[in-house]
């Protein structure tokens, strides 16, 4: 699917620069649907919540929403109830513009924490918005909500479902980490099927688990995270109403489009050069593998060894020992990609360590472990950590 | 107390190059008590222990060390039940070179993990460890366990128990963080007092609390972390048996010695240039204070923002928000050293912010984060997070 494809029955898209950001980029996006569609959202687990995921999160509970309004170069977030009031003046304003209803209307926001929004910029941005909405804009609302994103990350599949031609298209920002100074994740998807919000909300979220969720570049959340999924229905089949056939080939879709968002993030990972799928085999249970899954995920000694290209297992040994669940040393075997390099806990050593050791000078690879402790397994999607992403993040906001 | 200070009554010490280290460095180091001291110890709680940890952790039950021989270069760890023959095999030379008994020595290691303790270098290199053994051995000693350590770590002092000079002198390696590949904790106190061994394990215990535990760099534990601390009681005095007035000094002046220590530890993080205290204030209780703390403290946005000396405070709230403790974002304030930079949850504004941002231009602060939820409190030491510190734990191991 080419960029010029993304487009979806009855959703019109725009995209400019309201002179939020100070290098005159584009800053401000719009998503309308021509009628009011069903919405499913997930929020920043972060105790800290910008203002427009406050204010989303109890919009979303009406089940209903006609337009989303984006912008990047300020987070609104720990504005305080000034902040909570901006939110809802811009939405009102997309309201009045648009002629809908306000509470259908929600609003993201990614940037610098702790600066009130810039109202009037956004105030008088919002009438261009409104004017250079079409189908044909998907482009510009992705390139709004881009802050250190190196490339612009995008998703679509098509289905057919009852008949007709079902479309579902979806955009991601994040700069592969979670940045509050400038960034967050942000994820907008749009899909013509018609579903209810309650059963579109338990799909998304058990999606999550298998996407967004399985995704970390420095173990960080932010307070602005969000992911919107808006359903209008407009393919014009009956409504999918349980997981039936129809039900599980749109889930099936949905989570094709939210993993690749979901690795696009990682591959624009901040200073990323490595792409690594960290597999955690032979858990006792989920959480112990998801644990040990992280640990090693978040170690920044595993993660400057990537970056070096030093085949160095030890610390990935290192990382589990102190992962908090309870492991047996000696039985620990790890591969790269298919080479084994660990067995039983110790290296494997001579040319077979040798070939394990090249795996890791490629740009992608994956590191499975094998714990032998029980059945279960839990795979995270991580990056290196380089020289640059400490550059790009010690940076001045200035 | 200089370093040709570092004498105590009764104690040994030498420090050679055996040739494990490829730079020719020191590298093998012993520290030998003429009469059996009673010993106290603390050791990783990885769940990778690497071999001298293990023999030690058994050995020490009988509260009883005469020799301790050390070694940089090789960890010995990840090396199976052939390096903890390896480790045993060793202290047996060092017994019979001494004529002591075996199981009154013990072993530490810092280096390479999975790769087999060179042996026959250790071997050839006892005699003359032996032989070189002299009061005003020490720095030799230290300098034996230094990785990539800048300067060597050292603390003393004396204090008066029953009428006698007591000395408490201490070393430590580290560089700061905790590097499985080159490097590791260890630290070794011996002191002439005259205490037995379960009291002087309960008192370890204690202080570690308010020292080795209050110090992190990149929230690692390493496979050979070790403390550990012999009394020979050749000071003269009656024995210390209870936590009375002398008991009580005797403390005090071993948790100055542990404190500094862990201080030079965090000085000399790996490619830090800041020494950073986190004090958490206000938390229901402890364990909040201290997983508050340790948020903030390994949080890779708030340690950048340190390195770049950028002022943003928001990296500190989101780490908060995502620490996994209940709080009220509305109700926290956050001082760099005594300036406001956050007061309920927003930042100060104006000239008052801009001199709070002052303070991180500074090699030294503290950040003091005010929670308002209760009366807990929890500091930890931390470094910055530098470009610095991902070359030096990028190169390879070659």
């Amino acid at each position: 699917m080419k960029a010029l494809d993304f487009k979806v029955n009855g959703f019109l898209f725009s995209g400019i620069s309201a002179g939020i950001k100070k290098d005159g980029k584009r800053d401000l996006g719009l998503i309308y649907s021509q009628v009011p569609a069903q919405v499913a959202g997930l929020f920043t687990t972060n105790a800290v919540k910008a203002a427009p995921v406050l204010m989303d999160r109890r919009r979303i509970k009406g089940g209903r929403c006609q337009a989303l309004i984006v912008n990047s170069g300020n987070a609104n977030a720990c504005t305080g109830s000034e902040g909570l009031r901006d939110a809802k003046k811009v939405a009102s304003l997309v309201a009045k513009g648009l002629g809908i209803k306000e509470s259908f209307v929600l609003a993201s926001s990614t940037g610098v924490i702790g600066v009130p929004l810039p109202v009037e910029k956004v105030e008088e941005g919002i009438p261009r918005l409104i004017e250079t909405l079409s189908p044909d804009g998907w482009m510009k609302t992705v390139e709004a909500i881009m802050t250190t994103d190196t490339f612009p990350k995008v998703a679509g599949v098509t289905c057919r479902i009852k008949g007709k031609t079902v479309r579902i298209c979806g955009m991601v920002k994040g700069a592969g980490m979670i940045r509050p100074n400038l960034a967050t994740m942000l994820s907008f998807i749009v899909t013509d099927a018609n579903i209810k919000a309650p059963l579109l909300q338990r799909i998304l979220g058990e999606l999550a688990e298998f996407s967004y969720n399985r995704i970390t570049i420095d173990g960080e959340t932010s307070t602005n995270d969000t992911v919107l999924l808006l359903a209008n229905g407009m393919s014009g089949h009956p409504p999918i109403t349980k997981i039936d056939r129809d039900g599980a080939l749109f889930q099936a879709k949905l989570l094709r489009v939210c993993q690749n968002l979901a690795k696009s993030v990682v591959r624009d990972g901040e200073g990323a050069t490595k792409f690594v799928e960290i597999c955690m085999k032979g858990a006792r249970d989920r959480e112990d593998a998801r644990r040990a899954a992280y640990a090693v995920a978040h170690s920044p000694l595993v993660k400057t060894a990537f970056f070096g290209m030093d085949a160095n297992w030890g610390r990935i040994l290192c990382a589990l020992g102190h992962s908090g669940i309870r492991i047996d040393p000696n039985r620990i075997d790890v591969f790269f990609d298919r080479m084994p390099i660990v067995k039983n806990g110790m290296g494997v050593g001579g040319q077979l360590e040798e070939k394990a050791a090249e795996v890791i000078k490629n740009k992608s690879f994956k590191v499975t472990v094998h714990l032998h402790q029980g059945k279960s397994q839990f795979s995270v999607l991580t990056t290196d950590l380089s020289i640059d992403y400490v550059k790009i993040n010690a940076s001045y906001r200035s």
